[in-house]
């Protein structure tokens, strides 16, 4: 916020619009690709935003305390590779490498670049994160302010409302969103076109102040931020109604000119000059790069996590894995203050109540809405927390597209889904994650961890928080029997071998509650003079392909993978694409058909994962 | 709607309900699992909706006039048998088998019973499915008015807000919902508790008409449906408050009872003697089922669909695979009136706007969100058409726990995902699809199919329509040339041979643009005297298992894989999954890093799926 008059801030405001404009013309029109219209409808806000609003430092854009932008419309990528450009972060004649593969400025925003928290170009998403951002402003008592730009086409994603709902619930005012209303969509007028009360009145309804403007008025604009800064108790959502293409007579509130650029030459020379028209007469020269108000000092920065005593089971204690990641989480939080947990409402069975219990300043609540409770970690993480949202694991599967936005933005979130596969029993398949393991594993940067018991847990939960990056852990609902000792280690892109002989048949790898269908097998083999090698392959991801390829090899040449998951995508794809170029053989036990409900021992058996398939896929070896 | 009167109305259903109440008790005691309290909440809603409002005939639940109901709110499963069993679909003594394997009357509701058109469990998507069979409605042009129940706690749930979107643009005055607003979540009190107004005005405001009710006062309950049924323009959203466990002492209104049943024996005995009493005098005998209004007589059925001509494609033509799909959908369109097309605002990139532009009327735009496309295609699937939903592959992500639920529901659901890969170019992986293989494969009842040319797209949305159960089709953004005749066969579960010799040395499996990369490698590698045996895996879901076997071992024991996809649950795990218990070697080359912005042609040999990776792979090999 700058105190300059409004006489000259307002042209100079006025002029370095246009500069956006002509930059994100020409950076589009060079790599014949992009969205000019979409920049050109936000430039006036992004103008406003940039350079009289937000308080930052170009030259140090991840600065603890300066105010954040999340540009969740990313499609306008160009506009705010053009602002920071503006602002001195970089030189502008890098605009002109847009989207080219030796450049950081690609066609929608990632984190590779460092003013960019979070990968926006999913729609719906980047106002989910901003949530978390201005939750993490309360974690280190900032007074740093949260912008959002949201489209009006992405306003019909869920994901928008879901944040809605946790803004108001939060009470978030040092959150401001600013939807851009252009009235059209890529295919066509969207829903509400230039309704702006329609827009105004469902944020209201949501519990948010809402102000309606012009999006093209400097002075509306920067009175819109005013009020939104002045605003207690709730977030500000400022709905601007603009024109798609605002400046570029051929595109200007037009149809079918998503997504265009203006070809080089005689059609982007027009653009520009009709554009270059457009400046306006400045009665004194202001340097609106030189006004941004610089972030207030560093918040303390968190101390070094301490040391964690060792886990307290001993062996045969029965402890569901997913009531071992609660209290591993409550111990990990009284050790690192950087650990917080997102829920959706389910707390009493992931165990999560047991962090909430401990720390209910870094615990938040976002009710029945899993969007927004990744969303909201990606922007926690995104500022230095290291998250821990956690839910069923099947209904982690509602917010598959923010995972794979995760992991495009590579950061350090950590993601656990209780209530794996068919041992919940009576529940019914709707309640049973049988394709979270394809889920995250399909992901190339995520670690995906799968504890067998409460020791293993507990050590893989503080991996999990020292591993760099995003990863998963899956947890059961049924007891299991304590198998490892207090001293044991587990690393991610770790296995155990829990039994072995000098002749074994064949491995049979398992986790989490099939490991010990494979023990049950082994002992009932080993009773008829047969031995097998039973893996623990607590992490699925990385895997210890050398480790597998020796086992299979030092048993004939077969591995037989068990899991309590569907055939594509789990364990047995996992110690496949480990072993298979070697030429040793795999067979899969896994479920087949969409399971019903059922006692969980029945399930394993009926749908083919339980000891005696076991026992029978091994004497079926060739 | 029954002409009943109130005086005689009023006390039956209150004692039908209590009646219901004491089903979900006992069936609830008896499985030792579920949500009695739940049930409680919602059974004067119920009781009233069944037994005087739905028009139904409870010996034909697939009546196609009759009025439908979705309950969204699945975990109250055990009302909706009540209420069914009540009606005379079935004996009431089946409710005490709740939940055992050997009983159809689920946990959660499935399509496996009769009188349930989509599976529910995973909340707010009964409400998506809900505007579907409203839709549908249309579509047979029929007066069947649908009724969905949902849970507050759920209505946190952003597919619900995209349930309101579409139901209000699409005016869908044929559709009423009510909100059962007993204030408590699972874990602790709901967003917004007993705030009716709340609820009220967000409803309004995205469109709806909105009543506020007492939801345990019947005669308001039968107002509110009165005041739906006459409501035009728009749906209903009826916002019932009620008490979360109404009529059980111990539970009524309290928290820690979410997903509880009362023990068998003394807990259970005071409960249902506690209810018994709260049976009313009634002034006289009534029959509510006798008076139960049968739907009208059923519309006309669908004419048999015509056969399709041959595809009108040359050898050599350049065509994308998405244009070609949607042009083949189009020509579908034209051969069977079952065929439906749904959108998120991508059709003109999708080129679902072919069929729309044919056929207006069976075309639903539901802007951009992906959950309720999916969702209302569900109810639309359910229903008896063939909806085809497309849109960005990377963007079904968005509702993979609506193709979860899709697959438990085993719906007639055909997917379509273009803009697959980093073939896509300079958009950069917020729009590439790497993981959508892995999506669907990992489903037991998804055919996924993956097309290379024009000819092979055509045909094989053809097959998809045929095909019974869910379905989905990857295509790309890049034109690739048409390789097969008009007069090639395709069907799921195939492949092609499209290179081969006598003396090939490995198998390459490739598909969509990657089968290019590969016959040019195969070229390459014959310009050296090194033969390669090429294969056309457009089927990954079924695979042809036999094939690949057969292929692998005339190869030398080796196949290479080589996908425009991540590495984990693509091809290369499909074709692994068919035969590493072959003891065939499989080698994958597949995208295994985040990848960025660039040229098509930069980016697949940057991640190192072009040609030049495939020749390497094959000289290679040992």
């Amino acid at each position: 916020m700058t105190d300059m008059d409004r006489s000259v801030l307002v042209p100079a405001l006025t002029n370095l619009a246009t500069r956006l404009r002509i930059d994100s013309v020409r950076s589009t029109s060079e790599s014949a690709s992009g969205h000019p219209t979409s920049c050109a409808s936000a430039a006036d806000i992004v103008a406003a935003l940039f350079f009289a609003e937000l308080r930052f430092d170009p030259k140090d854009p991840h600065h603890p305390a300066a105010d954040r932008f999340v540009l969740s419309k990313g499609h306008a990528a160009p506009l705010l590779y053009a602002a920071w450009a503006e602002a001195g972060s970089f030189d502008r004649s890098e605009l002109l490498k847009l989207r080219e593969i030796g450049s950081d400025l690609e066609g929608h925003p990632t984190p590779r670049l460092p003013f960019v928290d979070v990968a926006t170009g999913s729609l719906g998403q980047g106002i989910c994160a901003a949530v978390g951002i201005a939750l993490n402003a309360r974690r280190i008592t900032s007074d740093y302010r949260t912008y959002c730009l949201l489209g009006d086409g992405e306003s019909a994603e869920g994901s928008v409302w879901e944040a809605a709902e946790v803004g108001a619930q939060d009470g978030l005012d040092n959150l401001c969103a600013i939807t851009d209303v252009n009235g059209l969509g890529q295919s066509r007028p969207t829903m509400w076109q230039h309704d702006l009360e329609q827009f105004a009145r469902r944020w209201s309804a949501f519990g948010w102040h809402a102000i309606t403007i012009d999006g093209h008025d400097i002075s509306q604009i920067l009175d819109a931020f005013a009020e939104a800064r002045a605003t207690t108790g709730k977030p500000t959502m400022i709905v601007a109604g603009t024109v798609k293409g605002k400046g570029i007579g051929i595109a200007e509130g037009k149809e079918h000119w998503h997504g265009k650029a203006f070809k080089k030459g005689e059609e982007m020379d027009t653009v520009l000059a009709e554009l270059e028209r457009q400046f306006v007469p400045q009665s004194s020269d202001v340097d609106l790069v030189k006004a941004i108000r610089k972030p207030a000092s560093r918040p303390a920065s968190s101390s070094e996590p301490n040391s964690l005593t060792e886990p307290d089971y001993k062996l045969g204690d029965q402890v569901a894995t997913r009531e071992a990641y609660g209290a591993a989480l409550a111990k990990l939080g009284a050790a690192d203050s950087r650990v917080v947990a997102l829920d959706a409402d389910v707390k009493n069975s992931t165990f999560s109540d047991k962090f909430e219990k401990a720390f209910p300043d870094r615990f938040y609540e976002n009710f029945i809405a899993e969007q927004v409770m990744i969303g909201s970690a990606m922007g926690l993480a995104a500022r230095g927390a290291i998250p821990f949202p956690s839910t069923f694991a099947a209904f982690l599967t509602r917010a598959a597209d923010f995972v794979r936005m995760l992991a495009i933005s590579n950061l350090n979130v950590k993601l656990a889904g209780s209530h794996a596969g068919v041992s919940i029993g009576e529940d019914g398949p709707s309640q049973m994650a049988l394709e979270d393991l394809a889920m995250f594993r399909a992901q190339p940067n995520f670690a995906v961890l799968y504890p067998c018991d409460a020791v293993s847990t507990e050590k893989l939960v503080a991996e999990m928080a020292a591993h760099p990056g995003p990863a998963y852990m899956r947890t059961s609902r049924p007891k299991t029997p304590v198998i490892y000792g207090p001293e044991e280690t587990f690393e991610i892109g770790g296995l155990k071998v829990v039994r072995e002989s000098d002749d074994d048949v064949a491995t049979v790898v398992g986790a989490g509650v099939t490991l010990f269908e494979a023990i049950k097998a082994h002992d009932a083999l080993k009773a008829e003079g047969i031995g097998i090698r039973v893996i623990d392959l607590y992490s699925l991801a990385p895997v210890a392909k050398k480790a597998l390829v020796a086992s299979g090899r030092a048993t004939r040449g077969h591995i037989i993978t068990v899991e309590d998951h569907y055939a594509a995508g789990g364990i047995g794809d996992a110690v496949s694409a480990a072993v298979s170029d070697a030429g040793i053989r795999v067979h899969r036990i896994a479920v087949r058909e969409i399971p019903r409900s059922g006692k969980p021992e029945e399930l394993l058996d009926r749908y083919g994962i339980s000891s005696s398939h076991i026992v029978a896929a091994v004497k079926a070896l060739k």
